[in-house]
């Protein structure tokens, strides 16, 4: 592929040969002849140049260079265009395997693949060009938008609503019951689920992830949020639209997450907690039942405090053992200091 | 419905009209019409009469209202049953699907169903009125009880015995080998793991659960357990009767937990642990190997200190800061004291 | 079978009645006639003694025992390879079964089980006497080699490579997409990830875990490393030579772990971090992004500090109580002496 035909299409401007052959998308550390790689700032352009790369994807500004290049706005985004347009991922043919089982009153839009094994029940709804790959279950009445891809071993719990542009991951769990139980003379008695999860359009959700359904209402995911491998949602969480939430972390029951959120690896969310917009919470932390965290701040530590309160107690930790040892001989300094203004007085008495 | 017949189903005096249609329950912050809703404390009753709710299920004791009441011990509980009652979860009609595979010398008890593509390996035995939903799988010689619901896409390893009213949601594996290995040489030779899961009447698995078989011998859950999704069950663990396991929690390797304990959202419990009876474990702690929690105790923290001492330690670690500033100041104090001392001995000396 | 027949086959030296009938292993605490056990040390032997065992596999120079004993380096290896001789894992016929699905140019070698409803896509390679059991999927472009065994509900997605002598537990996803976003203007979106995940000889991965496929070049696990149930394991994550890694462990994005460390139940790894060879970290563990383990220490807590250190501080946390209430005591000691001086100062004026 001519390069002038990779600046055209990442939107980038050209410098150099516009008909040097561009093979393939290389690794920065060790790109081949033909192969382009990219810069995330200009102080890496000298060490680019040393490389058999082709051309180079610079941020914008960067100025001449020795190879053939394309500035752009945001170069690792432009890279990962190019990408998929040498390595699209693979999609199967729109077509129904003979061996999906289908329900009855199923509204199967066009160009929807449903792969080997698969099981949608009674009553479901697939929008046009989604995929529904190998042994996915869909409970009754699921609705899937358009342009979704749920890969293979989901399983969907009926009455759940998915959106466009979805993306399951394999292994994932979407509508299974709450924890909901009450004490009833020494056993637990089951609190009926009757509610569903909705999952709002351009959402992905990563393999073996769990999300509950609400006990009454509905589990919500909003808009372009991504969600990481084996997280788990309780039921009747809310989830902001473009939040982060990163592998293996937990929100109980009830929680409400705010818009442009992250929350890090293995963080915990207590029920009833209330993650306000754009707060970051470091990786691990853990949220009391019932806390609030406000917009625009930066949290660590479980339990949790504001960034900067939790850094300066995790050093002071580091230093308890010196401490512990600076306040041993400030009280000996004390108790010597006491002892010799009581031998004074009691001199001064003899005096 | 009329509301008569719900007093009785819930077993609850009723207040009013007897005949108020009831078409179905409604969230208590926003009823409509003709729908019942609960309050679990009088408290709330004035909020709950100015809503649109046709009927309100209330505490036993809360005397008259505005609105017909039904008054129970439990409004949760009771609130719970017609819930039930206008929304039962779907339960797919006895029958065997043609597609479902079902080996040798399996014994298949009458109203079971079996789901499209389930795959029952030789010598299973499943009781009455029982689900084994599309996907599953059991290996060789499982045993599952009276009145089970295994949802899609589980997969029950060979020797494991179930009892019955089981529910294990999507995703969830039991009786996979235990995490054993002996280091030979430089590398890890593999530990048989022969042993199974044994799990009792009326335990509840989440979604994507882990419970390994044991070694030797057996891996138990007793009855009325219940495990929320993604917990982890390493081998020859036994957990005790009507005990919570909240999300994300893993237990490692030979551990006891008692009866009605809980351990709340990813707590960890360590290999040969003991958790006596009637134990609460807050979210996150960490309980070290060997360990023993004593019975009717709350535990906190990583690792696990008992509730009174660790709230204390949380808050004072939070004091940090300022103590430390007030430490240095004291250390100031000290050394001008010492000084002035020093200074007030010359003089004297002089003198 | 005879004991001197087990004594040649776990190449130990054998005491007492070679012609000992052993019909079984035991359990150490309650061992049956006819069942051989073992013990760790000479210690137990004489409480070993007294079950009804009908022999004892001991440790090298344990000496003279009233049972017939077989004596070996490993005792607890070498009753492993006993109770496999007894207790063979069940491992299904060489076969592929009718409803197994198999794409395009694929390669099965022979004496390979392909389990019913299995789906194997397009240019596969499967490789001698490996299994591939009910319900497992693997994307295009799969190689697995010889001896291999995956357990029912398995997914690997396409171009993912796997070595000899792995077992994979059920519901486990290899090469699921990295979580790799970029915000443009509001929203993220989707880095493409193209790379694949790499599994070498003698490897086993538990239930329900996660492995992501590498943005760019490959995920990889080395030889002879074993992976507990639930874990994460990110893209371009490396993994070196027989490491243990306990349950629920998460491992973020581009960090790479050394050959034989121990990351013990629910540790996490930052981005980018890297873990030296040798080294063992703590249960719950979190290492931050980018920190360096150095090899052969021993880390705990979250942050993670050298375990010497951790442990200490650990302990002094308890003692906080306590020292604020002796540093209180100090700092009106120093008051009172402060103002008792000051007084003195003042006599001596008035003087």
């Amino acid at each position: 592929m001519k390069l002038s035909k990779i600046a055209t299409f990442c939107k980038g401007k050209l410098n150099g040969n516009p008909d040097a052959e561009i093979m393939s998308f290389g690794n920065i550390t060790n790109p081949k002849k033909g192969e382009i790689i990219f810069i995330v700032s200009s102080n890496y352009l000298e060490k680019a140049e040393l490389t058999d790369a082709e051309a180079i994807i610079v941020p914008e500004g960067t100025g001449k260079s020795k190879k053939p290049t394309i500035e752009v706005k945001n170069p690792k985004l432009a890279f990962a265009l190019v990408v998929e347009l040498f390595s699209p991922e693979p999609k199967p043919e729109p077509s129904v395997h003979g061996t999906a089982l289908i329900g009855k009153n199923c509204s199967i839009s066009k160009n929807v693949y449903i792969g080997p094994y698969a099981v949608i029940s009674d009553h479901c709804t697939i929008g046009e060009n989604s995929v529904i790959d190998a042994h996915s279950f869909l409970g009754e009445n699921v609705k899937i938008g358009n342009n979704c891809r749920i890969f293979p071993r989901v399983t969907i719990y009926y009455n759940c609503l998915l959106g466009n542009n979805i993306r399951v991951h394999s292994g994932t769990v979407i509508g299974s019951d709450g924890f909901g139980y009450e004490k009833e003379s020494g056993t637990y008695r089951k609190i009926p689920q009757v509610g569903n999860v909705i999952i709002e359009d351009n959402v992905e959700l990563g393999a073996n992830v769990a999300i509950d359904r609400a006990a009454l209402g509905a589990t919500k995911i909003r808009e372009g949020t991504k969600i990481d491998n084996l997280v788990m949602i309780a039921h009747n969480v809310e989830v902001g639209k473009n939040t982060l939430i990163i592998s293996q972390v937990g929100i109980a029951g009830s929680s409400k997450i705010g818009d442009n959120c992250i929350l890090a690896g293995q963080v915990g969310v207590g029920n009833y907690a209330v993650i306000e917009d754009n707060v970051t919470v470091g990786a691990q932390c853990g949220i009391p039942m019932k806390k609030r965290l406000r917009s625009n701040e930066f949290y660590l530590g479980s339990p949790v405090r504001k960034m900067k309160e939790m850094a300066e107690i995790f050093a002071l930790e580091g230093m308890l053992p010196k401490f512990f040892s600076k306040f041993k001989r400030l009280r000996k300094d004390m108790d010597e200091l006491k002892s010799q203004i009581d031998t004074d007085v009691k001199e001064k008495d003899k005096d």
